[in-house]
């Protein structure tokens, strides 16, 4: 890992570091509006424009249970078969790399993900609550040990105690792991609360060759203000997404993360095509992005769950409805 | 002025600076979308949301010349005569204090400003580009000898050369005038940049007993976290709108502003109230907000007429053809 500090690229306006990678998880978040039911078009067209962009990781979507989520209910992106990842990239004979997630307790991980040398997979992302970091280096270790990168996400980074994540670094700083990302589900956190906890990362990987990473919701509109805070601070993976498809509010959108980097390596054009072609057209039926109910969860520090439902239902843009409803269970 | 330091409530997460001024700029810079033509009834509900929210300043419109903006294009809010000032605030007998801002060049300030004693507005804040310093200087002095409270806001900040700022500060601390404000009218800064300049003008007035301000566009979606920023660095003036309602991309959010904020002062639900019954209900027709080709100008560095000309277009949409184009001319 490449220390940030006065001699790096971080403090500097012009120059980049070579370290940075950003992950494309616009099938894979974008997923939890739609029950991960999107068409073979549009995956390809995100991978198609991934490729080009020189993005360097896609998440292609979740290795989920079949057991917990139906085929019948829910999208072949809820499940990423190897069956259905090939149909999308063949063999990948590509730079991008990709990614699946695999959720704690949502996932039958020991027999759904194969080793690696049967899989294009190149990245196993495990994601968890805090409580559930046992598990998660249980299923780091698995996907580890079949051959891939790997990477956990302790969602919900705004509500952990401090002794409780502090306990859990430590943990993890043990593991094979590669990247343990910040995860700003709720699209809670400001500026100096997202430096802090980058630092906090940091420290607790010290010499031990791992990298951290930021993934943030657009709730209160910081999702690309705090991903550029984290990666001054020393954070090298970095999520978006197209348009910032995503649950809710959405991620950082991939277009703003792409024209603010400076690596030659990263071309926007490609991504600017593949919303206009396919993102965009879904957004009024799938409502993802920054509107005023996520606003009140994201700024109560809350799962936009509440927002979403609001979103659904007759009351859509009666924000002060919402609001007063929130506001009086207090 | 209270330098932002260690022991301020800058760099603390739950107190708050009482030194902290909001200033609405809806109806002003809204009124670049509309030529200036709000019924009165929305400027109303804007100006009782103002008083009801806590918030410090409201900016009702232009003082510019008639003969430049004449009244058979243009609405009143672009010359904010004191009968119509007064038909929507009365004499004002509330603790909101209200500014119009007047255009150098634009403005004919010697007999459109009246007396202050003549006039419920408390504040004038003349805007200019930095080659017009001079003439903004004379403008101060005039407002500042009638009785006001001064402000100057350099637009476009993002493309001044830093020795003619530096001169421009120079000059300025000189003067009367009581707020510098850091304009980042295009939405290109980002968090160092804006940091950079605050830390620049404040060095330029310490002791002067002036205040810094910062008004910010979301060109790039950094409106807020850049507001964040200066704040953080000592900026004590902040600019937001309803909705972000202004030029473009629009500006920072007040319902993101006084959401953060810890001052007890302020109150989020009268700004959601109005939002919804007055603010939103104009999105369709004036077409603030963020949109890629917003996003493209802010990214290059450019006035937005590019992009709000495009957006007018039967090619709105089109963003790859919008890309296409700014790009060619390189």
């Amino acid at each position: 890992m490449t220390e940030a500090g006065p001699d790096s690229a971080a403090e500097r306006w012009l120059s980049y570091r070579e370290e940075i990678k950003v992950l494309d998880a616009t099938i894979r978040d974008g997923g939890l509006m739609n029950d991960s039911k999107f068409d073979d078009a549009v995956v390809k067209s995100v991978y198609d424009a991934c490729v080009a962009a020189g993005i360097d990781y896609m998440e292609i979507g979740y290795i989920n249970s079949r057991t917990q989520f139906p085929t019948k209910d829910f999208g072949p992106w809820r499940h990423s078969r190897e069956e259905d990842v090939r149909r999308i990239v063949g063999d990948n004979d590509t730079p991008l790399k990709l990614s699946a997630m695999s959720d704690a307790e949502k996932s039958d991980y020991e027999t759904d993900i194969l080793p690696k040398e049967q899989s294009v997979l190149d990245m196993i992302r495990v994601a968890c609550y805090i409580h559930q970091i046992p598990l998660a280096i249980r299923m780091v270790k698995d996907a580890h040990d079949k051959g891939y990168e790997t990477c956990v996400n302790i969602m919900a980074g705004s509500t952990i105690p401090e002794r409780e994540l502090d306990e859990a670094l430590e943990m993890l700083a043990e593991t094979p792991v590669n990247v343990i990302y910040v995860v700003d589900s709720f699209g809670f956190l400001y500026s100096e609360q997202v430096e802090a906890l980058v630092e906090k990362h940091l420290a607790a990987v010290k010499g031990k060759g791992k990298e951290i990473g930021i993934h943030c919701h657009n709730n209160r509109q910081l999702a690309f203000g705090n991903t550029i805070q984290a990666l001054i601070k020393g954070a090298n993976y970095l999520d978006a997404s197209f348009a910032g498809l995503g649950r809710g509010a959405g991620n950082c959108q991939m277009e703003l993360l792409l024209s603010f980097l400076h690596n030659p390596a990263y071309h926007l054009r490609p991504v600017l095509d593949c919303i206009q072609q396919h993102i965009e057209p879904m957004r009024e039926k799938l409502m993802w992005g920054f509107d005023y109910p996520y606003m009140i969860t994201g700024v109560r520090n809350e799962h936009p769950r509440s927002g979403m439902a609001f979103n659904a239902s007759k009351d859509r843009g009666d924000i002060v409805k919402f609001y007063d409803e929130l506001t009086a269970e207090e």
